[in-house]
């Protein structure tokens, strides 16, 4: 089969021919039908520090993925041959404290889909029974391949409910754009988004947020006094922090009110200046670290999300054939698209 | 001005002339623009046992109001002549430890205008400061007068998060209709709503209701299957109990999930049976017992939806002049419409 | 090796020699050290009719144990051989949507040990790996052995918080007893237990229980009044039933305050008439259905409580070799007794 | 009557003869019978920076107390003469967000006893009735006075459950070893405490603490290894971080558990460095930032922890008579006491 694999310690990545997957007892074989890019799948394809440490070359990238199942092995019961699937890209130990008491997102040995084993930007990929996620064929593969980073995006926007409730989201990279959408069909009463990028701010509005800043443009205390204003001077209920950015968790700890909340999703890449006192204490709010996704809550609240009428469309701005797989990378980091959807 | 008064220990209601009500230094008069029925006013206009034991006339009668401050007391400092205002209907005692805790809604010394003291249907209303609740002049008089019984509305449907969720309401009187409303905002995948009423159950479907059942025509076991079929087989997630009939009650928690959760708000007019065992214990759910409004909570997130977008007003099937409120009596107990509102 | 089997579709059981047990490449053989008495072994003593629909003979039966690991399938990693483990008697699907989303405890599928498959009145028995659960040996098998209905009062009791809290607990058989243990070591302020029997009631003093009242000879007004004047006129904050009396049930509900909780756990043998109007929606309380316990939530948080210092020492009252089982069965039906353990 | 006065806005404080408080309508007097010392005081006392943009002289200071109910002013309903009552020192404002939705304690507009108003360094304090505490008299005044701190540490320990668990208490001033004691009535499984006083240390091991370190002649990598060791590998369940230290935030967000909490309550006097990617997103805690004490939930719960058996002698380590004020603000400046309590 096609594959995109990190042949060598070095950046890049090579569209070769592999041996097919053979599935273990527990497996399944899907066939790849979507599999989208990730900034995971960037930091490998720049081969920076993070890369060099956790990949162990050769290795075919990624974990984003729908298709359909066209093997499995002696022991899955779970899934049948012709079950269109999606994937959880977390594979859990299932034997340390968090995996036994419900919180397997956050296992203490997890290891990752087209990181830690073999992935997703490939013809067919093996994956154990355990992860494999029955999706309903109303959904086309180009959604149904982002549900994991949209699972994310459920997490960090619903950790508690939004309906009626006032809401800034910082960062309008993919996920920060799932949040929004996320927080639109649960009803929030006021969404208000942050971003650098005009582009991205644009499909924020088409998601139907309701009002969007630029943290590029706008001075901060122009920002500050604005989201008072939109939000009849109370701040808002629940903060999204999605970027990582230092400037905008700031802006997600200032405008957060007395007793809400803040959800970090978005990774900084090092350690940040915090106003414990300020911004957290005397405010009396709920901090809210989110990574991975509920395993599998959140993939049912998903499934139910769709049936509400999740709208996701405008966050998926690019498709490609896999084997163009550069002209997407190089989208992602030039930050004018969505989510990219690659077609093996 | 004129008014709607109980005046003598007997059925029936009176339109007549009354003094103006004067202020206490921390109330103020409200000129009322529109005030709705319930079914606590059925109650008076018939009365029957429980308004026999309750009400001492003359009473002006009448709790679901708008309208605008025309005269302040002296002490007066959360309103001001001219604001638009509701008002929640329970007067609570602030000393109790219900009170005193965040939970005034189950105030153990709790008293209701027109039942404890002079209600709504009138030109003008004497209500304390206390129980205002200022309302954006965006929604009409006839939607901002039923924000009382939509409160009751909101903590049924939202005691805990819907979004996402598969939900069965049983009841399609008007606030089992406006816990419709307020589950589709709320991002709800399915929504199935049983009542005995075609002419209810069409204004669940014009809501955005999913399914519909007559639990009067269709056998129970006929309903039961069906919202098997409408959930995978799984059953929903959340029953709204908005009824009070035992066969309603039955359906509510048969119809919940393992692990899932029943509203009970309708009332029971007597004891019922119960299967403790199998529908609550062996299923390792949830009840609430919902009844009133969280103070203030619930009438600012109510806020919160109207904004984002809650859409109530085919549940306002019919309007009067205060003088006509006979037709508005008969329309109620013939179940041939949602809620009534009359115009002072 | 010896085993007590229920040998025919009839009452009695029979202690006679067995095979030993093989584990399968999953499973484990544990030697059973202690092995406890509860209300189902009762039922299938007795051959009652849920026996008669639910056990298949011969089946050994017993599911509350503990035990060393002499031999491990091939592919056991969870535990080795010198482990002192006990065991959960669910053996869940894995698959359901209860399982999939950390409710295991409501498992739609689950099967029972010594129920469905052969149990633990017995030299050894053979278990997944899945349901073992390592004790610290600082907790001897008496007490070991009784961690499976432990769990369930554990679950019962800390539903919600009960540290500062007052607490109603209405049936003193042995689980009762052990939600009054886990009552008192949680920090409840005041802790109130019903029972028809002077036995009981006498283990629950010695466990800290402050106050006992015998529901066979003190009129209910009598102990309605005195739950009053036990919390200040309030009512309890949490009321767990752990008696399935409807007459308990019906203490419950009416001693409970305004916003507060209701445990059901114990078990009615038939429907029950419930005053929901007055019991549940006008207090506006929670109500909690309790089956098995949180895998493995339950069983970490039991491990901390006897850290913490908990105290069920008390409620194990009798204990005897498996060969005089009959002893143990009389005095369960006396209701003379706590806890009854077997060594085998 | 004799007080303690800032008199002018300088260090130090006089004690000095003042007029005796005349209540008005709504208020009580009180004549103090204990008054306990804050740092909040210290900072008024020395007249750091925080002191001179907020006191405005004369004014009494002390907001920590309890007495007995003297005079009542003409509209008091809560609190008769006799009555032994502490004080909720925040003034709540009764009108924003926060305190009409049960979260006063996080007031936009609340004013403090001893630094808004005159306070309780004196014979006589008038209190409006809303703030009153009646307390039982089985609490001894030196004790019935710091419920004002305690109820911060009740909130701090108790904002989830710690039933069973295992607790990392950094910081053990008054009211870390407040959160000590009761963590252990709460019936934690392990508490560890930190603080670089052998002194406080000490005080905490008297309240039940099981392991103690000295953040001063213990490395980081010991401490951090040591709580490995007390928690089988796992770290702790919740961290309530009650200095403010940056050295101990760090320890308290290390030695958290992924799925743990960790409890923001010490003030730390400037901005910190914090790695939000591996303290709080990678492992997917909650942070909770507790101020002020929920009204009047947590005044209702401590008096519960009372009842139970909370024991929290050995943390009042000094008692004067409030004329030796001077030797108490010695004292706790000098780190060798727990509480100091002033008697008038």
């Amino acid at each position: 089969m096609h594959a995109l694999v990190k042949t060598a310690p070095k950046a890049g990545l090579s569209f070769i021919d592999c041996p097919d997957p053979r599935p273990t007892s527990y497996e399944a074989i899907i066939r790849v039908q979507a599999t989208s890019l990730c900034g995971t799948d960037v930091h490998i394809y720049n081969w920076d520090e993070w890369a060099f440490t956790r990949i162990h070359p050769p290795r075919i990238i990624g974990h984003e993925m729908c298709g359909e199942v066209v093997e499995i092995g002696a022991d899955v019961t779970l899934v049948k041959v012709g079950d269109y699937v999606s994937a959880e890209s977390h594979l859990t130990c299932g034997a340390c404290f968090q995996c036994r008491t419900g919180q397997a997102h956050v296992c203490k040995n997890y290891r990752i889909l087209g990181v830690d084993r073999d992935g997703s930007f490939a013809e067919f990929v093996a994956l154990p029974e355990s992860v494999l996620w029955k999706t309903s064929v109303d959904i086309p593969p180009e959604l149904a391949s982002v549900q994991e980073p949209l699972g994310n995006a459920v997490d960090a926007a619903l950790v508690e409910d939004l309906t009626g409730q006032t809401v800034l989201i910082t960062g309008c990279g993919p996920t920060g754009l799932f949040a929004a959408a996320v927080a639109r069909i649960a009803g929030a009463s006021t969404i208000i988004a942050t971003d650098v990028s005009e582009y991205r701010l644009s499909i924020a509005k088409r998601l139907g947020v309701d009002h969007v800043l630029n943290a590029k443009t706008d001075r901060p205390e122009i920002i500050a006094a604005a989201i008072r204003d939109m939000t009849s001077g109370e701040g808002v209920d629940a903060s999204l922090e999605m970027s990582g950015s230092p400037q905008a968790i700031h802006h997600a700890f200032q405008a957060v009110k007395n007793g809400g909340r803040v959800t970090l999703f978005g990774i900084p890449t090092k350690t940040i200046q915090c106003d414990l006192a300020n911004d957290i204490i005397f405010k009396g709010i709920r901090v809210y670290g989110i990574t991975g996704r509920r395993l599998f809550g959140t993939w049912y609240r998903l499934a139910g999300l769709f049936k509400a009428g999740l709208n996701i469309r405008p966050v998926i701005t690019h498709t490609f054939p896999l084997k163009d797989f550069a002209r997407g990378f190089e989208l992602i980091q030039s930050g004018q698209c969505g989510k990219v959807v690659l077609f093996p």
